[in-house]
């Protein structure tokens, strides 16, 4: 934890001084103030921040602590000491709170007559910010549930995508979200989750009009990716991912085109799942290109998935797929990481090797092409008429859209028809295992070429499922977390968090193996 | 800053780290990443935390710096350094946004070969956290006004009594914030101030029903005194009163019965106004005693109200009052500071003393009366098919109303009728200087005595300005921030502030005094 000149010169300093730190952490449990007085420094020098307001001087310190005590519900996860002298160290710690939120304190320890002291505290609290990357309007909550059901108790980030009634659809601009007119109801899924008892706890930001799988918006900044602080956070589902990831909420209600679910569980180390294309009601969703447009959610966990899943989609089979397939042309699109995962996924379960008979390419070209035309056809007079208001990438990419001609999208629905055809018969009753994107996130100051690059193969695996219009879950494998996409037969979505879970705990050393 | 033996027994080092600390922020403002690299220690056991995320290692230190690079703009309010050894100390500062928000920095420095490094480091950044006790809604914005207008740029805290379309009113209740139908438009004073070009922000908290004057809510919590942490908020006017203070809102919308906002203005050393009874419509208002309610505001300088105010009254009068007068029977019920206050103020503007015959106890008890009354008429019927809903303070207080007989309430409505004429007889054209409380805030741990007690008596000094219907200023004046009020005749509301504004200046000595 501390080491600079010799191999960890003071690892007895290291452990006296964190015997002194746990025992703080117990007092504080306890509430136990008389304790807390004495292990802070009497002098008045003494100094503690809860981030807002410094209190100086070891009386009023104390005097505040009485006044304003919360036994604080936090859980220490890392800590982290660095020596300030022979008889002092700064311990840092990384705290959570129940939920998941996340806070640091920062104390710095001095011994004296054999007695460790506090002499100067800092808390930042695992208190939520108002963070506008990841919201933009945030309720205590905004809209509660039901009292009791099969979702009660859980926080939702709802993707601005998403009608609440009295609020408009922002769709991650903030003059759409200014000027476009109040919604009368819930969309059905909003409405759906409300009434299983589940609270709406915000609207969560997007990529503008779901266009887009980084996550980055120029207007309401980007959400950070919690896992990889230095990489894009994945998008659309841009602002759920992260609020579910910090423990801010525990679902995020998204949408999923290309990836738009997906892609983020991945980059922040999350499930996800998109489910059957049309079984899950679209009334009140903005729509992005609603051949592909579905339906789905981000969680920490399985379960959590499960539940909501349940009430979304209540007609879902549970009945397990009927064997595991690869397709050797999808996994090499992925970087040797994700590729071995995949490998070993597919020894774990005896997945076949299949080679179909789909020229990717051309699939992708159509999928592209429908996405860019209906995309167009829902935002174009809209975009026309608010030159100016959109990021540079997504206008460029809707630029592109208004020139697709009718004969091509023509065209590329006919090729899309067969795709899905001819997937839906090659994957049969089985589970398609592949990767979910092609490689870890970019890195947030990637060229345009990288993330350009990084785009269009993790768009080459994230259509698959579109295209086929079929369910798939992605899911964190593995002591580093890597994503594995599965792609069920349509219907399958409860089946395909089941077989997941399990999957899960396989290869976490949890199950049977 | 610091001194615990012997008299600043470290003030050499204290000003080599300080000097080492003000260059580090010079080169933060300059976003020289260099500069900052190599002002952190090069060692593997570098800690920085932004309060979410702790990160290891100089190097680890230096790639998020260059990838997650945002100028923080930022100002140092105030340095705190605490030695760590012959060569270190910690150094905590606070920090201010341009916006007024408050943050933490704490800093272990470390001198080898005579350079001065950053050792470890942990940043409570000044971004707003969503707290629960101050917001039950917020946005970014949640309604966005008109582009343009004489109050461009304001960020307005709305109280949760007033219409927000889309939002219900929840008037400090959970349950009547999920129950409560939604409004269809907003309310008039809402409207005003968007149509002026002024953002609501979000939807502040209240003591419920605006029935209490401590700002405590034991539902949502209390939200922080900024000016005096240990010391209870003041209300009802509460969340926006500290959404104001901590600079997450510039102005707080708000209402005033009995003190609702001249309270919290005096509790958190801000400006307050409660307008002329009737001159601001109150369409969209949650009413709690119509025969007194006003609209009102709060903020932290003058200039705001008086732009905010131009708009919520903009038939208000501006020619300056005809000269000042102290009621000593009102100034005796406050403490010793602030009577001294406002009779250096009579010195200063002349006022004359005079005793006018009213029975201020039979005045007050028929205030009382008639709010009970009409709180219980307003209220009542919702309490009573809510049963367990309300705090205990506040249901205690709306027991009590339901007890007032009919034939009370016709006298008290007498008595008051015959005071409103002679109080506004008495007053004329003049200007009424009265200690806004009786004291400082009680503390957060008063006993119910002292909090009823302090409550007792200020509410006597409020009562009068909202017997009369005349329009009230509270401002901070003097080195300690202590509130008075001046009261002035009907429709003089933007005289009073222009008023206000010149005895602020003159008692800061920025004036000519």
């Amino acid at each position: 934890m501390a080491a600079e000149a010799s191999p960890r010169p003071h690892s007895d300093l290291e452990r006296d001084v964190l015997e002194a730190f746990w025992a703080y952490e117990r007092a504080l449990k306890a509430n136990d103030v008389d304790a807390l007085d004495e292990a802070f420094s009497a002098g008045e020098s003494a100094l503690r921040s809860d981030g807002t307001t410094v209190t100086v001087g070891a009386s009023e310190i104390a005097r505040m602590r009485r006044v304003r005590a919360v036994i604080p519900r936090r859980a220490v996860t890392s800590v982290h000491v660095v020596p300030s002298s022979a008889d002092g160290a700064l311990v840092m710690a990384s705290l959570r709170s129940p939920q998941g939120m996340r806070g640091t304190q920062t104390q710095l320890w001095e011994r004296r007559d054999d007695r460790w002291r506090v002499v100067a505290a800092h808390v930042t609290s695992t208190q939520a910010p108002f963070d506008r990357s990841v919201w933009r309007v945030l309720g205590a909550p905004l809209v509660a549930g039901a009292s009791e059901g099969e979702c009660a108790g859980l926080r939702v980030a709802v993707k601005d995508l998403f009608a609440v009634a009295g609020m408009t659809i922002g769709a991650g601009i903030p003059e759409r979200a200014a000027l476009a007119p109040r919604e009368s109801a819930h969309a059905w899924a909003v409405d759906r989750l409300l009434a299983a008892g589940a609270d709406v706890t915000g609207i969560a930001q997007t990529d503008q009009f779901a266009y887009g799988l980084a996550g980055q918006n120029g207007r309401f900044g980007t959400p950070l990716n919690v896992a990889q602080p230095d990489r894009v956070p994945g998008g659309s589902t841009s602002g759920g991912a992260t609020a579910v990831a910090l423990g801010w909420a525990d679902l995020a209600l998204g949408t999923d085109t290309a990836g738009s679910l997906r892609v983020p569980a991945a980059y922040q180390r999350l499930w996800g799942i998109r489910t059957t294309h049309g079984m899950v009601p679209r009334d009140g969703v903005l729509p992005l290109a609603p051949s592909f447009d579905a339906v789905g959610a981000l969680a920490r966990d399985v379960d959590t998935l499960q539940r909501a899943i349940r009430e979304l989609n209540p007609s879902a089979s549970r009945q397990a797929p009927g064997g595991w397939m690869t397709v050797p042309a999808l996994t090499r699109l992925a970087d040797d990481d994700a590729r071995s995962l995949v490998n070993q996924i597919a020894r774990h379960t005896g997945a076949r090797e299949c080679e179909w008979g789909i020229d990717l390419d051309a699939a992708f070209t159509a999928f592209r092409t429908v996405q860019a035309a209906e995309a167009w056809h829902a935002h174009g007079a809209w975009i026309t008429d608010h030159p100016g208001v959109l990021s540079d990438d997504v206008a460029e990419r809707f630029a592109l859209a208004s020139t697709v001609a009718d004969a091509d999208a023509h065209r590329a629905y006919a090729v899309i028809d067969e795709v899905r055809a001819t997937l839906r018969d090659q994957l049969g009753d089985r589970i398609l295992v592949l990767p979910t994107t092609s490689t870890q996130p970019p890195p947030l100051d990637a060229s345009d070429e990288e993330m350009n690059a990084h785009r269009a193969r993790t768009l080459r695996l994230n259509c698959i499922a579109s295209l086929a219009g079929l369910p798939a879950v992605a899911l964190p494998v593995g002591h580093d977390g890597t994503s594995v996409c599965l792609v069920g037969p349509a219907g399958s979505d409860l089946a395909l968090l089941e077989v997941a879970g399990d999957l899960h705990a396989s290869f976490s050393g949890q199950g049977e193996s």
